[in-house]
């Protein structure tokens, strides 16, 4: 019975590219032609050709990104859960493409393949191939179809550098990258333990110096090779959780040499399997290519790298993923802030290690669904998404914001009244991106969100809006000096663990701050505490001290005493009440406050 | 020159154990005999027998642990930093001994030793060997020297497991244990990473069977698995500080598959080394000596494992060790303090990953040097402090307690005058453990500090209290249901995030409770809050709203309220002016409080 939401049955394809004499010079200088490029495709490609979307795969994948080669297949594409109908990546909207990449042995030309020179195969005698030369053959691959600009190239762990490849060295070609469970450099520990695996394969007694075709396969030691990825591949807490100490056969311990734990079994049998579908050459090839993987060594840093990025960029990380940790996502996430590109950031919370991006499926649909729709301005998708939001009662909308302020927000109109037309925007902790959402529409700033929470991360990419996730209270380290027009913090001041961290960082990030906040000096916090002695509890500050968000309180005047101590220059002070401003007796009178203030007092 | 601190040169010492008739019994059941021990030993035992520590090594270690076998060695022995006069384990203090386990390569016996049956080395035909069988061995040996208790036995990484194991298998053998960097069970993720090196060995060709003696030793398939080992002890972050992505020559990748990163080369030469000096076989045996480890196995349960100890026990993690991360010896501390075992425990900030037992010199000179001062009754270091702590003039100290509440200790009196002789204390939020140095000393409780700080639990062990580095604000799950009679939070209350859930634990884990903190319904701070429509900053409130660490504020009422939602009964209200009790309208007089609160409301 076929699957309702599978991309159904799909056939490998191959092409010739970089024939004779064109071959395609490599960045080792080297040249390499003809060269077969083993693809898939899903979908239709629409008449404007603008929604074909390149899958690039990790290192031991293929074309076969989705559906099945035959209805009697046991298995269906290596990312069958996320490309298909309705999926995150939705063939009944986009034409997907997914090609094996060169250096591999998956019907693409590699060490494998018969050298033309000599009618054997290359071996080691196949040039070192790099990620730019992989994304090189795709673009090949792609102008054949008659593709100009891509509307994604999305992949995860060596999938993400070449998308990233793709972002940053043509930019043209593509209207947004999606870089999951990724790097933009392999460091340290990454090289270590290919250079382990890549001893394995090489040690092993049949490998001759990769001449093996034909003869024995150096099998233990491309197996060793895959047990030890595999490792890296899980969290130490999905491992505990899927093997434990469970042994193979019954509860005893055997006291010999041999195997006996599960998960002993499980990598033998990984192991073995992977033998029988890879070519260990091309798993030296492979892993070296990661290895060599720095984006910005073409470019001198990894901010003139990203300098050069025009398409959207959505960054996925697992909190798990200790093979390309969150923070190197967060590197390249920052650096194209810096260039002030449209990126946002997710790090989605999973206990399944780097493997998370082939399992995490639900969280990443949404995530990605909604960002892909707002790839194409033309897209129904981004129009109703627009036309939503125009609908809604600008004055009257329900308190989404923040969650943790819960009255109604009688202060975002001011915000958008003081902000410029055109401007460049931080709203910090910007919650759903209701107020961004107003700026965009209103002001047609350039918004950038921070907030802490997955879900409400989650929820701007949905609705269009460039979104960091990010704790505020580490500062906002990675972003430049008075590199935005403003800098937002909308009812947020009182819940940050560090508000003068906070407000310096903001003060040095932004030209003008607004801030707005609840204010404790109004007559009825002070009658509250001086009668009933208690914290108090009001409809501003409506939480009982015990399960208070708001770790801080302060009045106007404690905001204005700040300023001073921080050399902050106030411009604008507008004490809020309920029907409007609060022109006398501010600190009594105001519920709470809005202020416009500059760093340079 | 030698050196003033070194242990200078020492002998490997050899003794046979385990004569036929009366060979070992091991855990798998089989005999093992005669075995010779290789050991060395450090200092003078003293008259009594009383002064011997017992170090246990880790994987790769051997028995010399401290000083130089000849006046030109190139290097000491493996832990030197640590064991020496005045160094942590305190050669002119303590007579130390260090002997390689059985199964090892290193002078004792173990597969690569000759089976006295055969006249041939044993190979795999090696009996299985398990960490209670290297300390079964241990055992003979300390009889051997005439020694009937350990003053401690310390280890790191294996050399834990072996420490926990004395503990738990022969508690009246030692006064003190101390476990570091380990786990009481090898889980999944650290058996996956042996599986591959043993593998590796295995799979090489020279390996035969284990029968490589005389011949050529398996050198890629250890040299493989001991690269391996090497990634596992360093942190991903250490890798990068060491390695990064330098080159081994100049600045040019080469674009060949051979090693051309630093941390290849690197990896390359340890492996290289290792081969020279270590055993194949023995390599396969430890490593499963350690995938077998599992305190519990023996006893039903991990508590049940612990309930055995009689020492006092010290364990110490690292934040950056990522094969046995601090959660695993967090296991085995409250482990121990359900069955209300003396127990200390910190985890020490380190970059260095796994391999920091073997470098965080300092911190640990402190920690453990502290920790022994106090492992015998009698010794003078001991009876010092006590005198020290006794002639503290008690009323008058300075506020010395939590570095958080600056004001002097009004209710330190009254809570020591609260707590019953002899009782069982867990003071959450100890400080440096001025509260607790009082009640051991003024009521003899049996006491368990709690503090998130590394330093103040550093000072804590130093002055033999016993304490566990933990943050409150997680909540005390580990700990069981009315298991202490009392659990106190002095001044702490205002700084915890979560108030709410650590009153609730307290009250489930206490039979009865002690809270205090700053009474926010003061008259000043209530007038002050009138008057200037400010956050208030008073005597006992002495912060600015922005760097606070008071995140709650409340009053004697608001506390009295929150008792009543959470159904604790007040058994006591002691309302506080610094010269003595607050009588009358205590919520607007009293400038602090100390309750005493049950559950059984």
């Amino acid at each position: 019975m076929p699957e309702q939401d599978s991309a159904g049955i799909v056939e490998t394809q191959y092409v010739t590219i970089a024939q004779p004499p064109n071959e395609m010079v490599l960045d080792s200088g080297l040249k390499l032609g003809p060269i077969t490029l083993a693809y898939e495709t899903y979908g239709e490609l629409n008449a404007s050709k603008s929604n074909a979307i390149l899958i690039t795969h990790a290192l031991s994948g293929d074309a076969h990104v989705a559906g099945r080669h035959h209805p009697d297949d046991s298995k269906p594409g290596w990312w069958d859960n996320m490309v298909g109908p309705g999926k995150a990546f939705d063939t009944s909207r986009y034409f997907v493409i997914c090609s094996n990449v060169i250096g591999g042995c998956m019907g693409s030309t590699g060490p494998s393949s018969i050298d033309p020179k000599t009618g054997q195969p290359f071996g080691l005698s196949f040039p070192i191939i790099t990620v730019a030369d992989m994304v090189h053959a795709q673009i090949l691959l792609v102008d054949q179809l008659g593709i100009d600009t891509l509307l994604a190239v999305a992949g995860g762990s060596m999938g993400g550098m070449q998308a990233l490849e793709w972002a940053v060295a043509h930019p043209e070609r593509l209207r947004a990258a999606i870089v999951i469970a990724s790097t933009h450099i392999s460091g340290a520990q990454s090289i270590a333990f290919d250079a382990v695996a890549r001893n394995a394969i090489q040690a092993d007694h049949a490998f001759k110096g990769g001449h093996y075709y034909g003869g024995d396969i150096p099998a233990s030691g491309l197996s060793i090779a895959r047990m030890l990825g595999h490792i890296t591949y899980l969290s130490d807490e999905s491992m505990r959780a899927k093997f434990g100490r469970a042994l193979r056969d019954g509860n005893e311990l055997r006291y010999e040499v041999g195997s006996e734990f599960s998960v002993e079994t499980y990598l033998d049998y990984q192991g073995e399997q992977f033998v029988n579908r890879f070519d260990a050459n091309s798993y030296l090839y492979i892993t070296k290519a990661m290895d060599y993987f720095d984006i910005s060594a073409c470019y001198g840093s990894l901010d003139e790298a990203m300098a050069r990025v025009r398409s959207k960029v959505l960054v996925l990380a697992y909190s798990s993923d200790w093979l390309y940790p969150p923070a190197e996502s967060e590197a390249i996430v920052y650096a194209l802030a810096r260039q002030a590109r449209d990126v946002s950031y997710c790090c989605i919370e999973s206990a399944y290690g780097h493997d998370a991006f082939l399992l995490e499926v639900d969280v990443m649909r949404g995530i990605i669904g909604g960002f892909l729709d707002h790839a194409l301005p033309h897209q129904a998708g981004y129009a109703d998404c627009r036309n939503t939001e125009d609908k809604a009662p600008e004055g009257d909308a329900e308190p989404a914001g923040h969650g943790i302020y819960r009255s109604k927000r009688i202060d975002y109109d001011l915000i958008v009244d003081l902000v410029e037309e055109g401007s460049r925007v931080l709203d910090v902790g910007c919650g759903d991106g209701e107020l961004l959402r107003r700026l965009i529409d209103r002001k047609h700033v350039n918004e950038t969100g921070i907030d802490v929470s997955q879900d409400r991360v989650a929820r701007c990419v949905q609705r269009g809006i460039s979104v960091l996730q990010a704790d505020v209270d580490k500062g906002l380290e990675p972003l430049t000096d008075q590199s935005y027009d403003y800098v937002i913090l909308s009812m947020t001041l009182q819940v940050v663990q560090k508000p003068d961290l906070v407000i310096r960082e903001m003060l040095r990030v932004g030209r003008k701050c607004i801030v707005s906040f609840p204010n404790f000096g109004h007559w009825s916090v002070r009658l509250k505490t001086l009668l009933s002695g208690r914290a108090p509890v009001t409809y501003n500050l409506p939480f009982e001290w015990y399960e208070t968000p708001n770790f801080h309180v302060l009045s106007l005047k404690d905001f204005r005493s700040f300023c001073r101590s921080v050399n902050a220059h106030i411009e604008q002070e507008i004490p809020l009440r309920p029907r409007g401003i609060a022109k006398r007796w501010p600190n009594l009178l105001a519920e709470e406050a809005v202020y416009v203030i500059t760093g340079q007092g």
